[in-house]
């Protein structure tokens, strides 16, 4: 077993790793950057060694400095935690290169899976559906026409060399393609200096759905159920909740074997989310694996039981998953809100600053994932998420009622948070009817995009 | 449904019972106290009362303040939580003389399981096993050897009109009892004018196991599992637990049949625990019945998903239990620890006072279940538990270890707990091997006992 792993993450993810590495005996040692001296997970760690000044090259995306801290505490691990390093596959192959277990998959899976392009082929070649498009680029618009005719409407037109939402039109029928395919190109020219273009079905108010999987050094894979993320603003997930009842039991085996396929195809290692967008007609469609841990996870820790932090470090141990599928049950349902220091009143400006009071929800059902404390100064210089409010109920409606009853409890003084805000969404009817989309926020409260 | 509920009590379980009320949309009155003002219960309430002096008569057992103010603030029930008047039958007579419903069972079962020596006749007639011992009196010291031959030894010599352990002898063998019966006899007869004594098997070293039942006005009951509550001091109980191997499957279920049995025998309407001691041999003993909720619920709770209040309030309200007996399923290991205000170095001597500070236990499988916040006065009226440390594990080493971490991520400053005492409990070897029994502490850490 690992004996003494580094944390090269800061906040609530850093503080939840050491928490497992306590619960595990494991030694810890936390880096910090100038800024965060004050921070909990410095002094929750058995060592902690400020790395840097704030800047993230400089400090937690400091791949050299990172690992020669690690060699010189005598760390036989690094977990990156998520953000900074953990997709990082240079610095993967670097903790390799320096014997040191780097507690993620193997580099070679984050290339691989990094690169949408890269990734979209592996998926085709496991298997598992991607939205549909053209097979490489269109040559003209009759060219179009026939390919859009195949996937049916609507279409999005999208620019090869595209970014920024350039180049990029929707087409609700052949009228719509005509007249778009053109503005598009011609947008595309314009602002690439290549006017090359491709088609992929246009998939209309998805649900965002994940799978949350594991793979060992002996080839299992297993799948700990999905989660669904739907409630989105500017595609920073907001509410993530275990999968509702929105899809069918078939419709989630479905999408558990095309995850698990996706993992196996690659001999996958350790912990992975694989994502998918799901339409009206409950099609599936992939669109990116997340090769790490994901802030969500608690989500799931609440419905199995399983610490997925202590998954990840008895696979990195080399241990094998000591859960066969079948041993894995899913129970009651459980809703994580993210609390962030952000103005939702202005455009969702982020708020830092300090904490004057912080009273924390208990009770039944209550789980608060954070690195925040009473008298603690939030930083100008990162994310704003400060804590995860986690719920756990027997069914939907009992956690959705818990969730409010909690952020009602929670009280933090001295900044602004989106509190409330949750508490609307939360509240809301299409959240509760689970009629909600990608888009729902920014449709519904006119927030901007 | 009941619609609003009045909740006679204060502290931690009042704020639980708000808190369930909360999630099922329940209106909620407290009473308090004067010097209870600040507390968190009075803050919670949709509506709160202050029903008197400091003094209990005058306040949190002023039964007829309470109904004053139950029936002025249009409640349709009281919730009386435990201690107080919860296990009080005139006060459920009053409540349903008011048409107001008790939150708990009738007055008559109250009644029955309050009287000790009526409860052990029911629980015979009910096929329960209590401790063995002489029907009626003892005519002289022949008598006691016959008897004691039929019991076998040790057998505890107790005064019929005994208490505070006057008139009480073990005795280990016929010498011992012969000595020690007329010992006793001279005891009871100095103290209480009453030299009447009868015999019961002495239990050595026995762990104190306890099974929450549940019945409906429908005639249902179902048990929800056992609780191991034998770390104690002076009967106080100071960490409870799920069952543990101690116990194999077929003694677990005998109990959980005759705690059934109890329950039927009688008619019982809603929430009851009934406790047990259990020998080496695994024999195990009816002791009493506790006509209410107890501290130590969350335990089940944390193992079944059931809200215990919640279902308290639904069969309060007329409904059946919505759940049959093989609905129920246990889940991995649930611990809790109270934390009270109290110096362990100073023979537990109550500690109240103003928090300066806290810091609350977060992550995978933490609950907290506490009345207390930063600047928080706790007054020194009351009994001296501030809050309760529970934690879920899939294994029993799993909450250990996870109840460790947790307890020494908690932070109250200003007051002396019993935090580090719970930590050395916790950790040491008999607690770790299940080897404790219920005067482990004394005998241990050489505390008074």
């Amino acid at each position: 077993m690992i004996n003494k792993v580094l944390i090269a993450n800061r906040g609530e993810i850093a503080v939840r790793i050491i928490r497992t590495c306590k619960e595990l005996g494991i030694k810890t040692v936390a880096i910090y950057s100038e800024i965060d001296k004050d921070s909990l997970h410095v002094y929750m760690a058995d060592e902690s060694i400020c790395i840097g000044p704030n800047n993230v090259s400089k400090s937690y995306n400091n791949m050299d400095g990172i690992i020669y801290i690690a060699l010189k505490t005598k760390c036989d691990a690094i977990h990156p935690g998520f953000g900074f390093l953990s997709e990082n596959a240079e610095f993967a192959k670097k903790c390799e290169e320096n014997n040191i277990i780097f507690i993620g998959p193997r580099y070679e899976h984050i290339e691989k899976m990094g690169d949408k392009s890269k990734a979209r082929q592996t998926m085709i070649n496991a298997n598992v559906p991607v939205v549909p498009g053209s097979k490489g680029t269109i040559k003209d618009i009759n060219d179009a026409i026939k390919i859009a005719n195949t996937i049916g409407y609507p279409v999005l037109i999208k620019a090869c060399a595209g970014g920024g939402g350039k180049g990029m039109r929707v087409a609700y029928s052949q009228d719509d393609l005509i007249v778009n395919f053109n503005l598009a190109r011609g947008e595309a020219l314009s602002s690439f200096g290549n006017d090359e273009m491709y088609l992929e079905k246009y998939i209309e108010n998805p649900r965002h759905i994940e799978v949350q999987i594991f793979g060992d050094s002996f080839g299992n894979v297993i799948h700990l159920g999905g989660r669904d993320c739907t409630m989105q603003r500017r595609n920073q997930k907001l509410i993530e909740e275990s999968l509702t009842s929105y899809l069918d039991d078939e419709t989630q085996n479905n999408l558990y074997t095309a995850a698990i396929n996706a993992a196996k195809s690659v001999g996958y290692l350790g912990a992975g989310t694989v994502e998918f967008i799901v339409d009206d007609n409950k099609n599936f469609y992939f669109i990116e694996m997340n090769t790490r841990i994901q802030v969500e996870h608690p989500v799931t820790e609440m419905i199995t039981g399983i610490d997925l932090i202590k998954l990840q470090l008895l696979i990195a141990s080399g241990n094998a998953i000591p859960y066969k599928q079948e041993d894995v049950m899913f129970n009651g349902h459980a809703i994580e809100c993210r609390i962030n220091a952000e103005d939702p009143d202005n455009n969702f400006r982020p708020c830092p600053g300090k904490i004057n009071y912080i009273h924390i929800p208990g009770g039944i059902g209550v789980r608060w994932d954070s690195y925040i404390y009473s008298g603690y100064t939030i930083p100008p210089v990162y994310d704003s998420m400060i804590g995860k409010l986690i719920i756990w109920g027997k069914n939907r409606v009992e956690a959705i009622n818990r969730m409010k009853r909690a952020l009602d409890e929670l009280t933090i003084e001295g900044i602004i948070t989106n509190k409330d805000f949750q508490k609307k969404l939360i509240s809301c009817a299409e959240f509760n009817n689970d009629t909600h989309y990608t888009k729902f926020i920014e449709n519904k409260y006119k927030v901007s995009n």
